[in-house]
């Protein structure tokens, strides 16, 4: 309920609890003066049949949430037996003492049950208040994440055994605008199943699309849907739900038994960071480096002097060079070598900030692309390793004459 | 205004207007049904001065911003001239043509007053309605932001000269959890300012301290609170505001003109990632590698066979190997090398998930300490880049005697 701690968690609980068929109808944030809160509260818990507050479960002065839903619920403070064992082996897990501020995470309102947190020492719990369930989570993500696939859902089914469903499919595009899609459907409205309604969701690197019914008999409408969409824009699909980029790349190269090398420049290790954020990337990703300096690039990466002299670092010929020398020295079969300018600084009048040469593929048949990302250093450091394992994962599934498609209609002259 | 795009824009919005002495009194969030929003923001319209509408600005059907604002000020939807030349220059600066879907978000309720967007295509907009000032901005990150330290500041202060200020200073701290603040401010509550209001936001990898006070004559009693916080922990107080780890040691690498090289295993160019994110980093970081597999970390970081072999990988050995190997190859000043365990997979009784190896230092002085992170990878690679990168901010701070600070009451053996 407090706005500097909630932000994306009302997200992460929209989404977790959609799959379960339950909706939120509205999300409200209110400082933390706890009169207002109860207020707000006491007007959700009529209006509502079940309310998630978020965050104020830790153990500091300012958290709040159970002196609250005791208020709310007219009943005092006790110290949960459940809760205490908890916070017990979790200070002993880790080895250190229970001291007095977590022992305060213990005490809930009488008569609440406890939702488990497998992750963290913050309990979470739920009342009941005028036949509406308050259920009370913890607003570090993660350990909110774990309590929404744990008791959450189990505690909202058990009250609510037949929710209303929705038959969502979300699918993750890259590489195109939502203008561009919206265009195409305006322009082709007449072919697309009524019963289907379709969402967007921007966002950096990915695009959300959302294919939505209401009902079961209109699921082959929404197949059909599908079927369009991957019609008309199959290239840049690259998975479904929370699939990310990375993970795409990573599953392709495993179903191929083929490993793959970085030598990045502008995006400064972050291709790397994306690899190997999923679980298992060790069997396909073993070295990547970093070569920031021009020097670098010639003793790490064996890139010809002479090269870097007459072209420039950020340069087609450069780009080739560091792939070839990152595959010679890692072993691997792909590679992808990254070269530009990520600004604010180091812009020219013929190289300006957004400028990236990407080369990837294997030995003998590495391709590039040349492209100019104008933007701040944040949104090129994020774009660009998109881009890069974009053209990657097409290779992989099968583009072999490596075009480059028009990404988000960028310059690219 | 929508559940799904909002998302943590709601504490940029209030962190960037906090520091013009604007403070946000509720956040609401409903679906995408005009007719509820329309009710909701004509109740947020009589009960505050000011909304600030976020979203639903973009080209597609499902952005109803301007038709919401058009309704609740009974106005048609005009095709704003500024609005439009706004877009037929922004495409032109990306050399493609204005489509229809484009060109839809020229439309704005008649009347409305445009928030220029320096950086994308959605304009923002701003109406009045019944004394209360309207103001629709755009869900984009990086367009709210550009759009929060320009117009949306400037129209607020123009309707409201004198709003109440505020004085907060904020502090991030890495490696000391709430409980431990908590509990030290119990035990010495006698000491602290009764003016000055303490806040705490947790988040990973940095803790954030708030010091408030509600006004100027109270400024000297927040600078002693903050004197009082630098006395009890000084040392994990890594700067102001938002600023990150890897900011603090570029910078102090900049101002003692010394270089740093990475070799990452387990991290897998996290440290690196962060470090460039920083603008100028290159001028003290030149070359990073990523040895995932122990033959590299043989063949590009020189690491012995024999210590592979005796100690295995994640060991104090390979440590210092590996940072001895990236000062060899890169000819950097200092290095910081990250051997460990992420998970899932790939624990052992001896050494399980979350085991981790961090050697930091200068050639002839390097220095090492071990953890056990044991939680999710994505935690694991969140915080132990953290932990790197603050070790060696200690030692460039001048921890001469490299003393590891008791992290988060980590387990360490």
């Amino acid at each position: 309920m407090r706005g500097d701690t909630v932000d994306s968690n009302s997200s992460r609980i929209a989404q977790a609890l959609a799959a379960y068929g339950f909706d939120i109808a509205c999300k409200v944030t209110v400082g933390d003066d706890l009169e207002l809160l109860e207020k707000e509260l006491a007007r959700l818990a009529s209006a509502y049949p079940a309310v998630i507050v978020n965050g104020g479960l830790g153990p500091t002065g300012d958290d709040l949430t159970a002196e609250l839903l005791a208020r709310l619920c007219s009943v005092e403070l006790v110290e949960n037996q459940q809760a205490l064992a908890h916070l017990q082996q979790w200070c002993e897990r880790r080895r250190f003492e229970l001291n007095e501020s977590n022992r305060k995470q213990a005490w809930l309102p009488a008569g609440a049950g406890v939702l488990a947190n497998p992750v963290g020492s913050a309990v979470g719990f739920w009342v009941e208040h005028s036949g509406c369930l308050v259920l009370a989570t913890p607003g570090v993500p993660s350990e909110l994440e774990a309590m929404l696939s744990g008791d959450v859902p189990s505690v909202l089914q058990q009250k609510f055994p037949v929710a209303e469903a929705r038959y969502i499919r979300r699918l993750k595009l890259f590489g195109v605008g939502e203008s561009t899609l919206q265009q195409h459907f305006n322009d082709n409205r007449g072919l697309w199943p009524p019963a289907v309604e379709l969402g967007f969701r921007a966002g950096a690197p990915l695009l959300e699309i959302k294919l939505e019914v209401q009902d079961r008999a209109q699921l082959q409408a929404r197949a059909e849907a599908e079927a369009l969409l991957r019609e008309w824009f199959g290239d840049y699909i690259i998975g479904e739900d929370d699939t990310s980029l990375a993970e795409v790349v990573v599953q392709a190269l495993r179903n191929k038994r083929q490993k793959l090398t970085l030598a990045e420049s502008c995006t400064g290790g972050g291709i790397a960071a994306q690899l190997t954020s999923v679980p298992g990337a060790s069997t396909v990703f073993e070295c990547g480096v970093v070569s920031y300096a021009n020097h670098i690039k010639q003793s790490l990466l064996g890139v010809d002097a002479t090269l870097l002299a007459q072209h420039g670092a950020v340069s087609e010929e450069v780009a080739i060079a560091m792939a070839s020398g990152a595959l010679a020295c890692s072993g691997a079969d792909y590679a992808i070598a990254v070269t530009g300018i990520a600004g604010p600084g180091g812009g020219t009048d013929d190289k300006p900030v957004g400028t990236v040469w990407i080369a990837w593929g294997r030995a003998a048949n590495l391709h590039t692309a040349h492209f100019c990302y104008a933007s701040s250093r944040k949104m090129f450091q994020t774009m660009v390793p998109a881009i890069a394992l974009d053209l990657l994962r097409r290779e992989l599934a099968g583009n072999a004459n490596a075009t480059v498609p028009n990404y988000f209609r960028l310059r690219r002259n």
